[in-house]
């Protein structure tokens, strides 16, 4: 069997999209109707900051998989009581729904383009199935199939939601290439034979708080998607 | 909850593509190649005979879950051997991939991206995810996720396959259209609550060898897809 890479795996939040900008912006625009007025990045960092913890729940087998939705909504609720919000249904609801409309970094609809003449695509995020098809709605990706969490009933980095993505594709892991801002999805993905490709996003998570290189070796390194795609289309 | 659709569900062989047009011509580019020459429409409709029986098996529990790739790679072996065909692992590759070559029908292309300005489209169909992308790439369907009978490990008509595609879009049945032109599926659609949409193919199975009407009652009934789209979009 060929090992030359027939499809790309996307991380999506922090990778193809800014969602600190956007949990900051939609937030706001939800919440200062209600006559809120707080630090929005704060907020989208403090919410963001429950992710892992209760992601590892689900990885860990303590509870079961829920999709990413659901734990936003629930993770977001401790948030807005620390900082002073009386929530409602509409509100959560709202701001659950805020995770599907996060803008794409610059470089990616293009790129992403460029890399669908070549190569299958999809998601293999920790998002659900509705959350990344209304994304690239309101970014205008064009995937092949949304894999990830959803398919695998898992969470990144656990193996079963890479090789579930494989699986799907019929392809074997070394015919894959992970693309990911984040060292410990890369590095999860290569102990199962997935190829790896980092994409630098030095602001993910504010003003030189995000990855500017990979921490482990990678197949490829990029400092955009834009880069990444002159590497991969040749 | 707005009962307004919201999403529209497609079967796929035979509503949106041509299969037996399709498995005719495929099957003839590759066994000529090995010196036969069959009647290869009586040979695809020989093998899509072996379609209900195996699926059936699965349906019932007899068997588990896999992919229509591997029970199509299965299925024609017999057909095969009855038309006096040495088979080899080759051929078989091909002919399982002949299901992702299958011409749409003339209709389908413009206005499934007529619909797609309305609706959330995915194919729920008896395909695995991996033939639904390779089909969507060969006649140029945008989907917004691949749902169906991989992600339920079951086949339709099986409730659980319409099920988990509502699910997967986070809609209650009733915001959900099945689009078919087979009355078993929407009838099965319909007992679960979906509303349903029947397009009439009246040559899917030959001259005159298809629904030209739907067996029961539906919310939209069209003479092909154009039709379709002029009721839904109004």
């Amino acid at each position: 069997m060929s090992t030359a890479p027939k499809a790309l795996f996307f991380d999506v939040f922090g990778t193809l999209v800014d969602w600190r900008q956007g949990i900051a912006r939609e937030s706001e625009a939800i919440l200062s109707a209600y006559g809120h007025s707080l630090d929005w990045y704060a907020f989208a960092d403090d919410w963001r900051a429950q992710y892992q913890p209760t992601l590892e729940q689900v990885r860990s087998g303590k509870r079961a998989y829920e999709k990413l939705d659901a734990l936003h909504r629930e993770n977001v609720q401790p948030v807005l009581a620390r900082f002073g919000v009386d929530a409602n249904d509409a509100m959560l609801d709202a701001l659950t729904n805020a995770w599907r409309r996060l803008p794409a970094w610059p470089d990616a609809p293009a790129a992403l383009t460029r890399l669908r003449e070549r190569f299958l695509m999809a998601p293999v995020s920790n998002g659900n199935i509705s959350m990344m098809a209304m994304l690239a709605r309101f970014n205008g990706f064009h995937w092949d199939a949304v894999l990830g969490a959803e398919l695998a009933d898992d969470y990144k980095p656990n193996a079963e939601v890479y090789l579930t993505a494989c699986a799907a594709f019929d392809l074997a892991p070394q015919q894959c290439v992970m693309v990911a801002a984040h060292t410990n999805d890369l590095k999860a993905a290569a102990a199962l034979g997935l190829r790896t490709a980092h994409v630098a996003r030095p602001n993910e998570r504010g003003p030189g708080k995000g990855e500017a290189a990979p921490g482990v070796v990678v197949d490829w390194a990029a400092a955009d998607l834009t880069k990444l795609a002159d590497q991969l289309c040749g």
